[in-house]
C-alpha cells in the first residue's frame, strides 16, 4: 500500500518516475519472483562481515513499506551488538525498485485506532533518533523512490549516497495525511522552501536536486553505488571505532548549542580524546610515521 | 525612491542588471503608460479564482517600494478572508522590471521621527511574520530585481519561483543604512557566508545563485514562469485546506524545537491529523483506489 | 607537522590533491628557498592600506601549522587597532600551497600535557569566536589545501574565496583525533551529512563542492583570487564603518533567536541605524543624489 495516488490527473512526476523505476524493471522482477517474501520472512536481513553491517529492507512486494514489524525490525537490526568492537560502519538498502514507501497505510486507518497509530508513529521516531544515538556512523544506500517514512529514514542517516535515477518526495498531503514527521527530517536537511515545495505538493526531487539541497552526501550512478558506498564504510573501518563514537556522539551534542557552549564542549572533547588510549597511539604513530594500532577504546 | 546609489563608482553589478531590466522594457513601458497608478489608486491588486489569490504589487513607477501603505494594503489582502475554504494558495507577485525595490526612503528620513520609522519596521515584520502564520501557502513569483524588504519578503514566502533574469540584494550599506530586518529572513534561509556578503557589499546574487544557496524553490525562463506557479497552485488546490493548514503550522512550529520534541509534536499531529475527516477520507480513497473527496476540515 | 596520514592504503584523494599542489610548485619553492621563515620570525605578517587589513599565515614550511604561537599571533594581528577608523576590512591569507593544515601536533603529545592541550584549544576557539565579534567583516582568501582548524578558520571568517585548486578537509580521524572543534563552524556552514562524511572519513572536498555546501562565498580561478578578493574588500571600504559594524554584530545575535524575537531586535536595530550620524547622511545624500560622507561613527 503505497502513497502513489492513483487517481492523480495526469502522470505526475511521482507517477512517471515511478513507472520509469518499474519500467526499468530488473530488480522490480525480484519482487515478483520466486525470491519474494513470505510473511513468515524476515522484513529485514542483516549481515556484517569486516566490520561493516548491512541492513537490507526486504519487502519489495510491498515497496518496503515502514509498518511497524519493519520498523521493528529495523530497530532490532540497528541496536543488535551495537556496542561489539566488531561493528564499524551500518549501512542500510532495499530490496527492489522503491527503497521505501513510507509507512503502511493499512496500519493507518479508523479500525486501528489512535492507540496503534500513536505506537507507529513514536516507534518511527524512536527509530531515527536512534541512527543519530548510535556509536556507529550509519549510511543510507539508496537506489530507487523514497517517500515520506522513507524519505524521513535518508534525512535521518549520518551520510546518505544514492543512485542517479533516485528520487524522493514526501506526498503524504496527496492523501491527506501531511507528512509531518518526515518533515522533522527533512526540514533539518534542506531549506526550508525545498521542503515547503515538496511538503505542500508532493512532488518528487531527482537525486541531483537532494545532493544540491543537503539531502545526500553524493550521487554516483548506478553502477558505481556499491563500490562508492564501500569505499566510504570501508575507509570509516580504518579508524578506531571509539574516536568515531565519540566524535559522532559530540557533533550531534554541540550542533544545536550556541557557540560559546559548543566551543566549550568540543574543546573538552579533544582533550579527552588526546588523553585515550587510541588518540594518544594516533598522534605517536603519526609522529613515528607508522601505521597507528587502535585498541578502539 | 529605490536604494540603486547613482554615485556608486562605474557600473556596479547591480546598476548593471538594473539597467538591463529597464532596457528589456516590455512591463517598464507599464509604468510610464497610461496604466500607470495614481496616487489614490490601490498599492496592491487582489484577485481570486479557482482558490488561487493572486496578490501584485502595483506601484511600478515607485518600483513596488514597500512604504507604509503598501505593506497595510499587502497585509489586508493576505489577511482578507484568510478563514475561507474557498482561498487554498496565495501568489505574490509584482507589475513592473521591479519585483520589489524594499522600503520607501522618503519615509525613514529625519523629519518623519523615529516613531514612524518604527511603525514602519514593526508592519513589515508583522507582514513577514504574517506569511508563516497563514493558513494556506504563500508563494513569491518574481520577474525582476527583488532588493531589502523586496528581498525579505521573497525568502519569507513558503515557496518562491523566478524567472532567470531575476536579481536579487540586500544593499542597504550603500546608502548607511544596514538590511538588518531583511537579513532576519535572508539568513534563515542562505548559508551565512552568502547572506554577509550581499549584506556587506550590497551586490546582488542571480537568480541561479539564490536557487543554489536556498533562497528559491525555482528558477524557470521568464516565459514558463507563469505555468510553473500556477502548477505548484493548482497542485496545493488538489489537496485539503485543513490538511495543508494544519502542516504548514506543524512544520514551522517543530523546526526551531529540538529533535525530542519536534518528533513528539509531530507524532501527535499525525495521530490528530488521521483523525480529521479528511485525514480519514483520504486513507479511505486510498485503500477503495478512488478520488478522495475532501471536506476540508 | 601534518594530518596526512603517511600510511595511508593507495593514493587517498587528500594525498593525490596534496601532490598536485605541492607538485604545481610555484609558491612550494618559497617554503624551501631562502624566503623562509626562521624561528624568531614572525609567524604571521600584518599589513594594512587603505582601510584594508592583510593576515597571511607565514609558516608555510610547516604548512602554516596553527601552533598555539602562530593562533596568538593571529588574534593578536586581529586584534591590534580593532577600534581604529582606519581599519575596514581584514583579509586572512597564506603563504605556500597550504592555506593552513590546522593544529601543530607536537603541541599535542602526552608530554605536552593535559593544560597545554586545553590551553590550544582554548585559544583557538577564542580566535574564531573573535572574527565573529570583531567590528569589520573577516574575508578568508584560500589558495591551497586548508584542513582541520584550517578548514574551522574558513568556516568562522564572515566570507570566504577560494581558488578553483583548493581543497578542504577535516582528517583529524585519520589520526585518531577526532575534529570535533572544526566541526563547530563547519557543522554550521554545511549540511549535516557533508560535514558527517568530512569528519567519519577525512577525505577532502573541492572549492567547487565547498562553494555548493555554503563554506565558501565564492570560487576562483586563481590567478583572479587576489582581484576579486580586493574587489570585495575595497566594496567595504566605500561603506560606513560604524553602519557595517553594527549590522554585523546585530546579524550574528538574531541568527540564533526566534522570529519574534529576531525581528524584535533588528527592528530597534534599524531606528536606531537611522538615527545615527552615517544613517541619516546616507538617506540625505540619496535623496539629493550624491555620495554620502561617512562619519564612521
Amino acid at each position: 500500500m503505497s502513497l502513489l495516488a492513483p487517481w492523480a490527473r495526469g502522470p505526475s512526476r511521482l507517477l512517471r518516475c515511478q513507472r520509469a523505476l518499474l519500467a526499468s524493471g530488473v530488480r522490480g522482477r525480484g519482487a515478483a519472483g520466486p525470491g519474494q517474501p513470505q510473511p513468515e520472512q524476515q522484513l529485514t536481513i542483516r549481515r556484517q562481515q569486516d566490520g561493516i553491517r548491512t541492513i537490507i529492507l526486504n519487502n519489495p512486494k510491498k515497496r518496503n513499506a515502514l509498518s511497524l514489524r519493519m520498523l521493528k525490525s529495523l530497530q532490532n537490526d540497528i541496536l543488535h551488538d551495537a556496542e561489539s568492537k566488531d561493528l564499524r560502519v551500518i549501512i542500510i538498502s532495499a530490496e527492489g525498485p522503491v527503497f521505501s514507501s513510507g509507512h503502511d497505510l493499512k496500519e493507518l486507518t479508523e479500525q486501528q485506532g489512535q492507540d496503534y497509530h500513536a505506537e507507529v508513529f513514536q516507534t518511527c521516531a524512536e527509530v531515527m533518533m536512534l541512527i543519530q544515538k548510535h556509536p556507529v556512523p550509519i549510511i543510507a544506500k539508496v537506489n530507487g523512490l523514497a517517500t515520506a517514512a522513507g524519505c524521513q529514514l535518508v534525512a535521518s542517516c549520518d551520510i546518505a549516497l544514492a543512485s542517479e535515477k533516485s528520487y524522493f518526495a514526501t506526498p503524504g498531503v496527496n492523501i491527506g495525511l501531511f507528512c509531518s514527521t518526515p518533515a522533522v527530517a527533512l526540514g533539518r536537511a534542506v531549506p526550508k522552501k525545498v521542503a515547503l515545495e515538496m511538503l505542500f505538493t508532493g512532488e518528487p526531487i531527482t537525486a541531483q536536486e537532494a545532493l544540491l539541497h543537503g539531502l545526500l552526501s553524493k550521487v554516483v550512478p548506478e553502477e558505481k553505488l556499491e563500490e562508492e558506498t564501500m569505499k566510504i564504510a570501508q575507509k570509516i573501518c580504518t579508524m578506531s571505532r571509539s574516536v568515531v563514537a565519540v566524535g559522532k556522539a559530540t557533533f550531534y551534542r554541540q550542533l544545536t548549542q550556541d557557540l560559546k557552549i559548543a566551543y566549550h564542549l568540543t574543546s573538552q572533547a579533544m582533550v579527552d580524546n588526546l588523553a585515550t588510549q587510541d588518540g594518544k597511539e594516533g598522534i605517536t604513530a603519526f609522529i613515528q610515521k607508522r601505521k597507528p594500532v587502535w585498541s578502539h577504546s
